[in-house]
């Protein structure tokens, strides 16, 4: 079908990044056919900001429509595997939002399924996928920029906006743990930019420092990973995560990346540059030469193209398949390995 | 005798931070009276700059004057500790560069000296000590304006200047380790930001990925600290350090220090701002109330003028004894602790 317009639909909407996830579709010339959301007012904010497509009282409506390729979710985490692997047995493609699963036999149940079908499983992590800067990063990490890549620091710092967050948020069956829900951004970046593709945790531990109200919720987790290179080659990665940032932070969190070379290094200010240069996606390099701040203001997103055409020409273009589930399986481990801290 | 003045010596000055233990203490209106190396460019270099210190030719000659109170030291690490256990036998106090000690038996056998003598044993953690913005960031986290402090991330990049080394540089003996050697300050700095009074290695790392023609030399490091406060809280600690600065960068390493608060965080940068504010000392402060860069032009260091003030009225002011030790221990039984990256 490579001169078809890829046909997308949404089920899930209770995350917010189901916009910036549809977005990247409609900008990529995908077309949004129809949604579906089980919670009225999520739905008709959806159905708003999209007048073209059209809501389905049924979810098997759209799985069931064979004329639709994709399927994207943002539900909550626990209910994208089961989603992603009826959409994968229905024939369909399928991005969920990041965490895209919540439990280690949710993974490898996708993983057979998606084996079996041949179908693609992707998540959209968006502090890569959605991020100038850190794709620019990973355009000078991949061309040599800063010589071997053995190293990276992923700080991934939230705000937690208690009074807007729904009961889900704080329930860790249904999250999932905050090492897996926003630590997941950092195991794709570890394993994109060391390109790792055997890796392994370390270490984890978690704390709940400042919500003692919410006993099963974390406010701060951390991890070691240690991954090898097709080449052999032993690489590290640590990862930080905290719901602590202050009121005072012009953006919801200084997300940072440090990738460390034998030649250089990089370093991503995501969202700001604090009390530094305006607006987000700061990219400085270091190299044998000097010290760069790098222009990020015309990088393309691949991420959107990327998917769409895979979904034609059955590629793995956007995302390798098994990378989108060993950084998955990264942060379930550690999930399931941390210590907890009093 | 709280109306002298401190009558110090320097013996062993194979590292260039004798300068800066030297000024800090003349700064501080301590008395250099004399001087021993067993290398003559090293004490030509040093006669020059301090034509008021008298070179002696054996270091007895300091050990066994009554008069000197205080003896320092940048001799090579593996002769700092039986240095600073001798200094400690002869009734006078002692101040080594980092880092002190190269074997957790030196360790052990200070502590003992330590206890029976009475006398002080301190290193010069530089990077706290001798960094206004680290010293500020110290005020800041102490009166309490990031909440409570639970997390440090301490980045030590260091460049390695390769063809300017002595050939005790590349080993083991000597150096103690790359966590050992550049990664104490950072283990400094995780203790005192946060405060814990115990402390353990949870997991250590080290590589030479770069210098193979150095086989007892690492190119990188990483630690993973865990805590705990006297008020029973668990804390930790990330440490990176490494040899991979590039030439481009204009000072001799990127260190950075994150200090992570439940109402807000710090972070120091150093030795530079990468294309950013010109010179070092950067400190960014945000808070619930918003995101600052505070001047640290006018902070007073107060390591020196602490030091001669312990010295004279047998006070712990510059830094805890216990502190000292605890500091040295964890990088010691990191190294022993290192899983060897490949």
């Amino acid at each position: 079908m490579p001169s078809e317009t890829v046909r997308f639909a949404a089920i899930g909407l209770n995350h917010a990044h189901i916009y910036g996830q549809t977005n990247l579709l409609v900008r990529a010339g995908a077309e949004l056919v129809a949604f579906y959301a089980a919670e009225p007012d999520l739905a008709a904010q959806y159905g708003r900001t999209y007048p073209q497509a059209t809501q389905v009282s049924d979810p098997r409506a759209i799985l069931e429509d064979p004329s639709i390729h994709l399927i994207i979710s943002a539900a909550i985490p626990d209910e994208r595997a089961p989603l992603g692997i009826a959409a994968m047995r229905h024939g369909k493609d399928y991005m969920a939002d990041k965490p895209g699963f919540t439990t280690l036999a949710q993974l490898d149940e996708a993983r057979r399924v998606q084996a079996e079908t041949g179908r693609i499983y992707s998540i959209c992590f968006s502090e890569r996928f959605e991020n100038a800067a850190t794709v620019r990063a990973g355009e000078l990490a991949r061309s040599g920029a800063i010589g071997t890549v053995v190293q990276t620091i992923g700080l991934g710092p939230h705000r937690v906006n208690l009074t807007a967050r729904p009961p889900w948020f704080f329930q860790r069956s249904r999250f999932g743990g905050i090492i897996n829900d926003i630590g997941s951004h950092q195991a794709d970046q570890f394993l994109f930019f060391t390109g790792a593709t055997r890796a392994d945790v370390v270490t984890a531990q978690v704390a709940n420092y400042r919500h003692p109200q919410y006993p099963e919720f974390d406010d701060f987790g951390d991890v070691l990973l240690r991954g090898v290179t097709p080449e052999g080659l032993e690489v590290s990665g640590y990862i930080r995560v905290d719901w602590h940032t202050p009121d005072g932070l012009g953006t919801w969190g200084d997300g940072r990346l440090i990738v460390l070379g034998t030649e250089g290094y990089i370093e991503v200010r995501k969202n700001i540059d604090i009390a530094g240069r305006p607006g987000g996606n700061h990219l400085f390099l270091v190299d044998q030469k000097g010290t760069h701040c790098v222009d990020c203001s015309d990088v393309a997103l691949p991420y959107g193209p990327s998917l769409v055409y895979d979904i034609l020409h059955r590629t793995e273009t956007a995302m390798p398949q098994e990378h989108c589930f060993l950084a998955s399986e990264l942060v379930l481990r550690a999930e399931a390995a941390a210590h907890r801290l009093k």
